[in-house]
């Protein structure tokens, strides 16, 4: 048994499918001088091969995933072909008479521990892709021909040093019961995939295996406890059946409320929509009887690619979550990239404080071509259901109104083109930062909804990056100061009669319940995962109760006071691992 | 004329005094490999050479400066026994037969360009000693002799390509005109240094002068312009000495209210208080009638040297201001290191967001060995004058708590030696998050005063790191938002009786004066350089505009109204560049 990091709950026991990292050791094999034109002749060789490689595993994807997803692949060739990355190999191998595979892994070491260096996401996944090619290259030159995709036709949980968020883009969910890494952050964009996809995942498990994870091992992985068994006694094997059982039984339990009415226990009609990312996690939206998608994530779009998806493309997917959703709403957020989200082809500046940088609203009404290109598409998949548009970032009723410049201009060349679209689609923004909070009056004024985005608030409120490991602790968003905003931008919402939902993970808390219901918020979005987990306690829980949590919570003077109140106003019958009360997914 | 960028205001006219920066141009000589031996005799040479000079310039600020400012030349005698560097330069020399000086530069650019790479100011400031410590052993390499120190006989205009803080310890204010640089920031700690000392400086030339500043150009620096002339003609001379007259002028006009009582038109009395970062600039400090200091950054006592001040030295310094200080009140805060400030010898982990990361209170509240050091000096120095505790970034009740238990354990071990101190010294914490001004009616009920840091509190109320040029315009003190969170505090602090004043740079902008009466806060503490302009407006104000101001703020919705409604109300009747609103100096 080892213990790792739980990063995507749920159960799963099958056989490893190990993705080889290559970590080759061989010796510093010298050549003679008279060998260099024989040893270039092996480079160019295993250069070629690796091409071809990369090449046949890219239409092997094309066919199932269309084009727009195997770009990462161009992108694996283009680095066979730098000419820095060359000339290093070539370099090494001239001067220090060092043979082929050993310049290679010397150049490869050098540039990925320079990217590495880099304290930036970005460049790390660039470091990712060269030892990816490196070590394809590697192999080629070494000789071994190892599998290195995942069989098509059983299932298996897949084990590897570090996946990215491309790799999780190939999943086939039907396959893949499970997912381990050695390294891997819980908040990274693939443990939010993999939440999103409902597929168990562990990681963190570098330096704490033994022997490593082989190709057929029988692993049970425990994405709640964080733990993984390798090869384990039937005990164990027959405990962690009963579990999953178990596990199951709180699922069909759960799902039985699915297509329940979202009402109180007294009547209070509330709405639990999803947060997606991509249309892949509709079918799940609809089985778990959210109410609609409120917080659609636009970033995944714009990722693993080489260029801004064109308004057709766009479109196209807003269009078929639109009707998918046959009339239920979708809110659509524009992009927000910057912090901790980077494009590989927008270039942003390198910011000592990313976070408290250029990202979201502040790139798009810098870049208003991108910015009317995906209002566009938004306005014209508005047209084949319940569509509304929601705004990141906002801070003030400048922004605001540059905004809604860009999307009439947006609407008037729509109008003159006679494309049809809902001219009076409703528009909203995310109450993310403290001056928004500060401002919901003014701003309510403005806009037809607010989408509280409590994982930026709080970390706003209380100066902490949650990304951090070092302060994480302080990361709280039962903290006195984030219920007293909660308040005021639920008062001044109420007041104008500005719709007002809440779209961060602690609307997919349960433990947050109580709250929503003490400030009368009725609509909520989640993860996926939590919304019947949320439904179970809410449907035990009495609006009218509302004014006397209020009560008790304005008079907590610090978070374990807040949490002590929550405790004594929530209910769960379902009362097992479901009813844990795990942080849900997500990031806003 | 050059146009760069202000960073301290006022106008110096004088002759340059340019340090070298030995940005060597020479071919890539290769040597025999006979020569080899010689080769490396002169390199050892170099390093002797090199070594003696340093320990001489050491020597020489020794006696000026004592022992502890002088310890970055250790750190520099290191770098020329550095292992890992030396290797790559004697690596150079034997595998590509290079001459010493062309390794010795390679090796340089290597690591400089490494240690730049890492985006992040402590590893930036290594880079900078590499080059120093590298281009002085270049220089013995390549035989050329020239003067590196200032002239110690007659005033100079320093220019460099750019300075690091310990540089500016050791200039000599009484010579020292003015300050230019080719690169630089205007936040970074030499610019609020020069700003401290009331040394006029001009920054980012870099790229924008045909021909590099010699020894001995006759420079005209201003300031508040932010332009350098170079050897300009007799007509600018003219106009610039008829300038700096007026100039002068105006500080003597305004000096002049130096001991005038701090009172509002209508009477009502004010406090105008410094905030210093070491006891250099006391002597201002008492020139321009400062009520005291309203802030004491420890920073800089922790700075440019090898380990933590002792005991015994913090409380010479401390001791030194509140004795100098006569009685009137010193506000010491704990120290604020992390986020931009790095110490050389507290390893802090590498940050995505340090701004939103390990820092100040909560860096102290786990090295609560360090955090009581501190204690327990500023304790014994509150026996010798009126000090009081500053505790910055508190968040919330329990870090108060646990801050106050610290205090208490060293007020016991003092009380148990028997060393004197004030059992009664008042305790105050930093509003600087969002997190403390939604709680600090709690916070009121706990301590003896707030301070109000404007600077961190707009950054994180906006989301807006102001030391981010991309987004520096969205940093914006007078958002509605930020007023209103001035007001919950102030409101919050009057009702419990908990004394306010605001140490921000915002105190030290004499637009902001009309705030400060609406809300009732009658003590500032500002760059020493602001306090006079700040309290010609004051005299001329009236504390009985307060309500009315408030009413016409309270209804602002945007900071453009907010600017608007406060330059109705400010009266200055020193009406030139001196009355100009010019943010003042000092980060918080």
């Amino acid at each position: 048994m080892v213990e790792g990091i739980g990063a995507s709950s749920g159960i799963a026991m099958g056989k490893a499918f190990v993705i080889p990292t290559w970590e080759w050791d061989f010796p510093e094999k010298l050549i003679d001088v008279t060998d260099l034109a024989y040893e270039f002749e092996r480079l160019y060789d295993g250069i070629r091969h690796s091409k071809d490689e990369i090449e046949l595993i890219k239409q092997e994807f094309v066919s199932v995933l269309g084009e727009e997803q195997t770009q990462i692949f161009d992108a694996h060739l283009a680095i066979l072909e730098d000419p820095i990355f060359m000339n290093e190999v070539q370099g090494i191998m001239q001067r220090q008479y060092k043979a082929a595979e050993v310049a290679v892994k010397e150049a490869i070491d050098k540039f990925v521990g320079m990217f590495d260096l880099l304290d930036d996401g970005y460049m790390k996944e660039r470091a990712l892709d060269i030892k990816d090619v490196g070590n394809r290259l590697l192999k080629h030159l070494l000789g071994a021909l190892e599998e290195t995709l995942p069989p098509k036709d059983q299932p298996y949980i897949l084990v590897a040093k570090e996946l990215i968020p491309s790799q999780m883009v190939h999943l086939d969910v039907s396959l893949a019961l499970g997912l381990v890494t050695m390294l891997g952050g819980k908040t990274s964009h693939v443990a939010i995939m993999a939440r999103a996809m409902g597929v168990p995942y562990v990681l963190g498990l570098e330096g704490k295996l033994q022997t490593p994870i082989q190709n057929g091992d029988y692993l049970i992985i425990d994405g709640d406890e964080g733990v993984v068994y390798v090869n384990p006694a039937d005990a164990v094997i027959e405990k962690y059946k009963a579990r999953k059982e178990t596990w199951k039984a709180v699922q069909e339990q759960l799902q039985k409320l699915a297509h329940l009415p979202t009402r109180t226990e007294d009547g209070r009609q509330m709405h639990l929509a999803a947060n997606i990312s991509s249309v892949k996690e509709l079918e799940l939206v609809m089985k778990n009887g959210a109410s609609g998608v409120g917080l659609f994530r636009t970033e995944f779009l714009y990722m693993d690619r080489s260029s801004f998806p064109e308004e057709e493309e766009q479109f196209a997917v807003y269009r078929e979550v639109a009707e998918r959703l046959g009339g239920k709403p979708v809110v659509i957020r524009t992009l927000d990239v910057g912090g901790d989200k980077h494009l590989d082809y927008l270039a942003l500046p390198e910011e000592e404080n990313p976070s408290l940088g250029y990202r979201a609203i502040r790139i798009m009404l810098d870049r208003t071509d991108l910015f009317k290109t995906q209002l566009r598409a938004i306005l014209r998949a508005s047209h084949y259901g319940s569509v509304k548009i929601l705004y990141p970032m906002i801070s003030s009723l400048d922004e605001l109104r540059r905004a809604n410049e860009v999307l009439e201009e947006a609407k008037k060349e729509l109008a003159d083109e006679g494309t049809p679209f809902r001219s009076d689609i409703e528009v909203g923004i995310m109450i993310e930062l403290p001056a928004a909070v500060m401002i919901s009056d003014l701003l309510a004024q403005k806009v037809d909804f607010f989408s509280i985005g409590t994982n930026d608030l709080v970390q706003y409120v209380l100066a902490v990056d949650r990304m951090n490991e070092t302060v994480a602790h302080l990361y709280d968003p039962f903290h006195p100061s984030v219920l007293r905003m909660l308040k005021i931008t639920a008062d001044h919402a109420h007041k104008h009669g500005t719709h007002i939902s809440v779209c961060g993970e602690l609307a997919g808390d349960v433990r947050a319940l109580p709250i929503w219901i003490a400030l009368g918020i009725t609509d909520l979005s989640m993860s996926v995962q939590s919304i019947l987990k949320v439904k179970n306690s809410l449907l035990q829980s009495r609006h009218s109760d509302g004014e006397k949590i209020w009560e008790e919570l304005a008079g907590c003077a610090s978070s374990a006071e807040v949490v002590t109140v929550l405790t004594k106003y929530l209910e769960t019958d379902i009362a097992d691992q479901s009813g844990r009360t795990r942080p849900a997914c997500g990031f806003s």
